[in-house]
């Protein structure tokens, strides 16, 4: 066996009490690939606990059969009321602790910062989000629910937040992130 | 060793991320009797992670000494603003992905509730709730923190919840409250 460089690992979350996304991307050099996108399906539980229940152990899961060395997280900071905020707050609890209990440093992100960070826009749609992540992981499923893209989106955020030379932290509108970024688009 | 049937133990916690109170009594026949009462204190840490980290590993770490058979959680469903309710959100996340990791029933009481069920009165202080609780469980600590006394509530308003005949739910006030649990002041 050779004495190759670890490839890093980043699993990105989106949780909810409905529905929690997750994605996986490998960065191998300088390009990110993609390993696995997917959603943890939580409509179908009407027990609360149930829901928390999933989350903690898919999440347990996910990490010990994908090895991520990050985690990265959409946490929205504000929302329409105390009751959605407790009831996401204890989605975030739950993914926390399982990563937390496997040791794994945790980055949040907001949702705007994670839509202009991919798109070049905080106020890109879920389609737009989607459309970007398809082109450059070089994937295309048409059929994917945009949660799950939510979680991979967070993922690539991060990747891009970590500090490579060649990543534009902020643009002032699209045109301009796709002037900056010809190469984003394949 | 004699075929005695187990006591039951009930954990009680009140969740937060500068305090987190826990009490576990056990109910030998159906008299409470106090286990143990304590904090885990999390203002000394500055990072959020490492609070939720606390709160996950110290609550394990409390059922796997103390092996109880139900939690009982102190749980506002309102708050100030939406920042707060996330932030309790998590560490609620924190303690109940603990609890459900180690397969423990969860039950959920209102602060309000809490009170109303140990004094009678849904608006008591945290004194008179620590007073109350050192009179039936026959302890004395004035030192006591008060935070540490609310996870100790949950576990004995989930005593008197679990339907045994003795208890009365609701008081309409103090007086009434002590006349009809002339047994409950020591």
């Amino acid at each position: 066996m050779q004495g190759k460089t670890k490839d890093k690992i980043i699993l990105g979350i989106d949780p909810g009490t409905n529905i929690t996304g997750y994605g996986l991307i490998r960065i191998a050099g300088a390009e990110p690939e993609l390993i696995a996108v997917g959603v943890i399906e939580l409509s179908k539980y009407n027990d609360h606990y149930l829901k928390l229940k999933h989350i903690f152990e898919r999440t347990i899961a996910i990490i010990d059969e994908y090895h991520p060395d990050e985690l990265a997280i959409e946490a929205p900071f504000y929302g329409k009321n105390v009751q959605s905020m407790l009831k996401l707050g204890r989605a975030q609890g739950a993914a926390i602790s399982a990563a937390l209990s496997r040791s794994l440093p945790i980055f949040e992100y907001a949702p705007r910062k994670i839509k202009m960070s991919i798109t070049g826009q905080g106020s890109a749609s879920k389609e737009q989000v989607a459309s970007m992540l398809m082109s450059i992981l070089c994937f295309n499923e048409k059929g994917i629910i945009l949660d799950a893209t939510d979680g991979l989106a967070a993922a690539l955020c991060h990747f891009y937040q970590s500090g490579l030379p060649s990543v534009q932290k902020s643009y002032s509108n699209w045109k301009d992130f796709m002037k900056k970024n010809p190469g984003r688009i394949k």
